[in-house]
């Protein structure tokens, strides 16, 4: 049997919609039928850039779905369970892969892949395979297409957030720069996990309208690099900014985010801007954690999970048919695309 | 009644021991006399580079000596008690200094002064004014003068060390760069906190042998940086060092510790070598946390006390007379001095 | 010059309101006017039954005002600035008061007061005297009639939450008992700190419709102790309660905490209703930690505040004047006082 | 193929050395070569007492061996490796699973088993049937007949001890009562991981002669209950001991230990020895969390197994042959053994 799938070749050509054979699970492997699968900027860093990942494989690694079938040996699911799938695979029985949090597995570099999607066979098809029933995380009663980008759009921000959340005490502050796809998340999920001053800033107006309608009550747009930093600080007094969550990661915003942090904080650098951070010391201020942080562990993704089924987070999603994965791709690319756009084979 | 004192008179110019009237204690305040005092490294910073600190002051950031007169108002304590004086001085009132963690007051630009013998006066002199009952810290039966240099020499270590044990499981690995003053006081209290793998890098083959002399199996000299590099990376495997601790943080040494470190993980530059981090995307690898701390927190001198009185770390010092200040710095910078030089009024 | 003071004469005697002199504050302490000071049911304790503290002193453990006079050498505060009073008093030099947690000082047996109103002079005065400027904690723009309960009311309630945050995942869930004055503040509380399901009891449905009002969604009528067992482990799934905070504490609220809270988890009992818990293997489950905390430290009263400011929580008050004071807590007694009743000389 | 097995028949029936066929693994699933399988005091609870185990199965829930064959679809693994196996096999799916902690897993009740030897056929045999690959963990260069009771014997005090760690600060204290198979653990454990003041508490003074010479300083027999309890307060003066473990768990030991607790504390009774806490306000101490642990987590397995390759902990291992179960079981009943007897097929 044949299903349709969209392809990486190889870096600097486009992504292909082919036909594959439908396939079958193994002994510990279940088959799920995709419902979504989430179109992420990384993709087009995947399709452009020499990142190590030899094709063809199959995008998409931000996936929801249906288990189809079960391989010999698999317990706890069934058929027809909706399931999001847990993206960053790692090799399972390090001590890291032991807490869930396969997305620092100590084995990484040996692996070959980064999950589906990413080296390995992702959910840009109509069915994938998932290697382990342990990436498999249930969804409850949440639609599987909606669903998808939490597994990365929400689940990134909120490993960032959540490594952070001892030191957003109530009289903390907590400045989120770039309200996109991950930041407008990351709104979403602080006013749902702590009650710190939350600061936002963009360069764009229309993003701050959004963080204001999200119930953000300081946002600073960031073109003007001086008067936001002076805003903030105002704003924030000697203490300084408690967390910086930037998800540009530009060289203007980490050089931002590096001059209104305190002492004793974190700035935590999510966006793939290529911007680096010139650490010395006092610059950023002594005790300040600065981190690039990598996806989630799998706790987080049920945790991620909870929070959408209780209403405190939504992802807003458009859908596209599977044979529209080039124009979307080419949108995402413009600048064309609002909120997160999820391909439904 | 005069005393004898060591001055900071401005930048550059040497430091000069003085006559200055002994200090009468007002309310709130105490008058410790000095048993010792340590001579860092940091003072010769002080003496030669605009730091914004403005002179004349007492040099002297850690020390050690008795109760000679208590101000009024102040309870718990009385004349004769041997205590250290807890050096980095915050507003006390802050949300950090109220956890005792004044190295990182809130308010520390406000202050005008980061402590006694850095902005005020210190305690190279027959006495010491300590602003506030507050910094004092009991030395139970520890020795005054070997104990001064705890407030600084191990009490630095300690912070970076306990903010990081616990990433120091017994399957952890942890790296000390710089088995100098600080290095070789981290070392022990590793061995006294954690069972993690213990590896130290000096580009001195006899600071190697120090560190062997004080249990470490792993040494290996930094001088060749890429032998070093191997040998540490054939050491730790796939997983990297857990705990990167760099006290030299020259350019050579943060980039071997962002290269040794893994993921998940803490690069923590102690040292002031001029180094920076430059800190992007997977460089150091994703979840590495870099900062450079300073100093540390009043409990955990408390707790540096306690390893101290148990017999856990012992700091290597030499005392010379207070009048030999000028001499001792000249040695410092020559580096001549060997352990901790202690200034004995 | 005189003030009225209410006073704890000795056990068994009601409460007196007399003349006083006013105090006048020695080197390091302060004197307070006191605009509010909270009557709390722990007083009835004190005025009942012999729990060690020997009278007569000024009863009131409560208290907000504003600066009135600072004695010698107190530096930070001016006349005028609105203040809270911390109310545990420890000894202040401790390793856990230097945490700023005086609620567990370790010298607490030695100190012969437990506080402010609790064996020393507390506020149900014109004017009370601080012993140490350090049991300060700003107000901000806050009202100190209204903000004086967030000192007890509010924090022991945030203490209790506060320790358990880590365990209260979006996944987990938290039972209340008893929706009184300390159960209400619990309450809002939790709704500003987490996102895990929170569920309500208490034996008054009047309660619990405030309860409700507050934005909890499951609540329980635990007068019959069966249903409300058999509702929550419904509501709950095989996981059990993650978190029981009980602001009740009789042997019934101790009894059903137990049964419904889960393993890995946290029974609280705040209430002090003479309920004992018999923990042996298994009752509770296997990893259940079960503890009785106290009040709360001087950062998390700084963190309440902070949640009151930003008009997160809200205290109930109803203000009485200070000559009252006899008849409120009659009230009290019977039953009769809605929120928190505060007196205001 | 036939092999050798010790089975629980029904409670109150002594154990039976049985044929049984050899196993065969199924998906997923892995056969072990058992080299040493543990026998511990709750074989005897389960051959006496109605605990809700439904028998015939195989006993025995400390091992560790080879792995002798591998079921379709388990990866990671080959013929020949040395493994433990790790004991509480939870649902796997739970969150708390996740994490490793499959000793909490939350859906526990409705598995029917607690394990291999403890509801399901254990490592008293030839060959183990490990149900699922995760449950494996690797062993390095350790034996593994010595290795098998780290497993247990091991992991149950470490996990007791590695939560209260951040207790144990060097100016801390802590009380092992019970110098036994665990409570000697306990103490190696506790000397590898902490600078703490350590205190061991027994009725017989050849555990404490024990405990000196792994290097206890300070010991009191608890015979005479008062005199170790003076003894232990004036050792650790007014703050009270900071952790207390408990490997007897009868009542006169959770009493002595409630009593010299101090606040803000641990008291954590890992010995089944049918003792109440009776829990109440400020007894024990306000802020002292009691809690009835259990076993341990797959990660904490991996640092155990650490700590025994660097040489940090033994166990004192008896070996015997498995036909002499029954005559072991005897022995262990009458306090015959000496450490920890381990069955060699």
């Amino acid at each position: 049997m044949k299903m349709k799938a969209v392809r990486f070749i190889q870096t600097g050509k486009p992504a292909e919609v082919v036909d594959l054979p439908k396939p079958t699970p193994g002994p510990g492997q279940v088959l799920l039928k995709i419902a979504g699968a989430g179109v992420c900027h990384s993709d087009l860093h995947i399709l452009d850039e020499p990142l190590g990942l030899s094709g063809p494989f199959t995008l998409g690694h931000e996936n929801a779905g249906h288990v189809a079938a079960l391989g010999q040996g698999v317990e706890g699911w069934k058929e027809g369970d909706a399931v999001a799938v847990y993206g960053p695979w790692g090799c399972g029985r390090c001590h890291t892969c032991q807490t869930s949090a396969e997305n620092y597995c100590e084995n990484h570099a040996l692996l070959g892949t980064m999950g589906g999607g990413l080296g390995s066979d992702g959910g840009m098809a109509e069915y994938m395979l998932v290697p382990s029933a342990r990436q498999l995380v249930p969804l409850g009663k949440l639609d599987p297409v909606t669903a998808a980008p939490l597994s990365d759009a929400a689940l990134t921000p909120y490993h960032a957030i959540k490594t952070a959340l001892p030191m957003l005490t109530p009289d903390a502050s907590v400045l989120v720069i770039g309200i996109g796809g991950l930041g407008h998340m990351a709104v979403q999920l602080l006013k749902a996990l702590t009650p710190a001053t939350l600061i936002a800033g963009d360069i764009d107006d229309s993003k701050l309208a959004h963080a204001r309608h999200l119930g953000v009550a300081h946002t600073f747009n960031t073109r003007d690099g001086d008067a936001a930093l002076e805003g903030i600080k105002q704003l924030v007094g000697p203490r300084g900014v408690t967390v910086v969550l930037d998800f540009v990661g530009a060289q203007a915003t980490v050089d931002l985010g590096a001059q209104v942090v305190g002492r004793n904080s974190r700035l935590s650098v999510v966006g793939l801007g290529g911007g680096v951070v010139h650490h010395a010391a006092n610059r950023p201020p002594y005790g300040c954690q600065v981190t690039v942080p990598y996806w989630g562990s799998r706790t987080e993704l049920m945790e991620v999970i909870a929070l959408a089924e209780a209403g405190r987070i939504q992802v807003d999603v458009q859908s596209h048919p599977l044979e529209q994965a080039v124009q979307v791709y080419q949108w995402l690319r413009e600048g064309k695309v609002r909120g997160r756009a999820v391909l439904t084979p």
